[in-house]
């Protein structure tokens, strides 16, 4: 049964097979039995990456959370005949970087897929709460940069050139009417569920469920008995993107069908990015950077300066 | 005192003259009193009629419905010095029209403003209610087509060469993000608050209110003792182009400011609109159209044709 809804009656059908109906898909004014939805939700999957270009035969490193996100890409891609590993940051946020790496820990014993866990303090040499009393910037935008580049880094570093995210049609769709909104159209070149590498060390970025919403995402959880850490961040309360998300979501309750044609004909009507092959190394790491220095050295040494100051007597 | 939120204290400054405050605007995150107020309404307007580049000689129509949008862009206009007369097209909604032409017959007594009524049903041969029965396009549309038509056509018969339209900022910011998150584009050239004229029998069309929100013009209907009608036109229920601005008043709560900086940065990048010379004459009228035939031909042929058919025994 779903969550706010009555269980569908027993005489409910299935739009593919005609058997018994059990998953509800107001969106799509469609029912389905749980076989029928699995086929739709791969679907969803594989057209996406038929659309990104990507041979079947490309190992993927699957960035992941914990969440259902990146849970259900991973298992959608392993079950559709994909090589994956798993990757886990955990980036020391108290009890709930505690709770999100034992939710992939559970999920790849049970169904035996390899996966590596590095811990941002170990590679970086703070851990999020540890940057939080260290900087003025937003915890979520600082977190945010070290998340993707450490997970670009590791995935070059474990030998892949290709990586998946998570992010869904929600968040892909929140974000685009975030930037239309504030006319961020520099933003726009990078909206794209795609990204091909522009550089040696950066590996190309991949978003498969860009066309599967949270509905659909919690739902395949379910059925898969995938067990998603459910706990949000505790930084994230009040983000900006949720005001974007919810802004869609009203607009999906009185005109079903918004979210959908608002992303995909975005999409469908750009190819994918040819991002600027002025893209440099930083003089420090050697990492890809835009000027002298990477984001990531930048940060560093205001962190390390930070803390010189403090314990200059 | 406004409406939901508690009165004013004694001692709440006016950001302007600091004298006794009685009007809060939280979206400006000022207060300000009755006079200050009005000030900053008349300022918006004639900003706005700056950027348009309308002489302060130019005689203007205002298009007038009764409602608080038409009544207020029609008072600022004729207090900050402009030679105004009121239009009003009687549409033939039951009651709803006659308590519209009542309110706008109240308003320019009391002010002692000319003004003129048309009804639709003697101009055109049909009024609103006898169309909804004879078309299965939505009345909305057919009524918005109509009504624009009238105006820019009465405008020019009564001598007018610019047209004054009451749209406020909620308006014109809905219309523009309806107009994103459907992709269309084609629309864009249009949405910008002032349309010069393209054809020598169509007025200039300019939108004065595209900078105050209809929070900002209640308030000024209060102080300014205008009597609008209250009731919404019983067709316009449900309505699509309400959820759009309820999606960014979302929004505006979550982040103030944001329908403004929306709107503003928009036009702002923008220069006015150059229309396309390729408009033609109606066959039939005489009036400018797209075709052969301008749209109100077309739907007066359409409409007499199902009379005849439903007559023929």
């Amino acid at each position: 049964m779903e969550a706010g809804l009555p269980p569908l009656p027993a005489t409910a059908k299935c739009i593919r097979c005609h058997g018994r109906a059990t998953i509800r898909m107001p969106n799509h004014n469609a029912l389905f039995c749980a076989d029928c939805f699995v086929h739709f939700f791969h679907t969803g999957v594989t057209r996406a990456m038929a659309k990104f270009g990507v041979s079947p035969d490309e190992p993927l490193m699957v960035a992941v959370s914990g969440g259902k996100d990146s849970l259900a890409v991973w298992n959608a891609l392993h079950e559709t005949g994909y090589a994956t590993r798993g990757l886990h940051v955990r980036l020391g946020i108290d009890e709930f970087s505690d709770a999100s790496s034992e939710a992939v820990r559970r999920f790849a014993e049970d169904r035996r897929l390899p996966w590596a866990e590095y811990s941002l303090e170990e590679i970086f040499g703070y851990s999020v709460d540890a940057i939080r009393w260290r900087t003025r910037r937003k915890i979520c935008s600082v977190c945010g940069l070290l998340k993707r580049q450490m997970l670009n880094r590791l995935t070059v570093r474990e030998g892949y050139r290709t990586l998946v995210v998570g992010h869904n049609l929600d968040d892909e769709a929140g974000r685009l009417l975030g930037n239309m909104v504030r006319h961020r159209t520099q933003f726009f070149e990078k909206q794209y569920p795609f990204l091909p590498s522009s550089h040696p060390r950066l590996p190309s970025k991949l978003k498969p469920l860009y066309r599967l919403d949270a509905r659909e995402i919690r739902a395949y959880c379910r059925v898969k008995g995938i067990l998603p850490l459910e706990a949000k961040c505790p930084h994230s309360r009040g983000a900006t993107s949720h005001a974007y998300k919810e802004a869609l979501e009203m607009l999906e309750t009185r005109m079903p069908g918004t979210k959908r044609d608002f992303l995909f004909s975005y999409v469908d009507r750009r190819k994918p990015p040819v991002l600027s092959a002025d893209i440099g190394t930083c003089k420090s790491c050697g990492e890809p950077a835009f000027g002298d220095l990477c984001s990531v050295c930048k940060l560093s040494d205001h962190l390390k300066k930070q803390q010189d100051e403090l314990e200059t007597p």
